[in-house]
């Protein structure tokens, strides 16, 4: 089994309402001078080997299923 | 401006709705040996140095405001 790792964040030019919701909370808790962007962690354990053809198979899916390509950037991170 | 990354995932003895959906979904649409978890990931901005306070002070919200820490597990990643 090894780890393989999928980031979906929005894009830069989206709104991002949850990561703008965090902001203000931060701000009126007191902590000042951040700026945050929500998104999503995908942790997958993959059976057997990660070769080149399951890394592409990965990526394939995540483009299509985890994350919207719309308004979001995704990375795969192994 | 530097980039701090909170990880917030399922603890591994939490169940996992999400990830579930997106196990069972692979694997209808063909994709097998793959077992996913799903969590958040935050960005932070940080205006300024991160200095050692400001990671403490990271830590501490990420505690209290970004996990749920009884059925999350997070980590700050610098």
């Amino acid at each position: 089994m090894a780890l393989v790792v999928v980031n979906v964040m929005p894009k830069p030019e989206i709104l991002d309402p949850q990561g703008k919701a965090v902001t203000g909370a931060l701000t009126r808790m007191g902590h000042q001078g951040f700026s945050v962007r929500q998104g999503r962690r995908f942790e997958i354990q993959v059976e057997g080997e990660v070769t080149k053809a399951r890394l592409e198979e990965i990526r394939e899916f995540a483009e299509s299923l985890l994350a919207n390509t719309v308004i979001e950037d995704f990375e795969v991170v192994s």
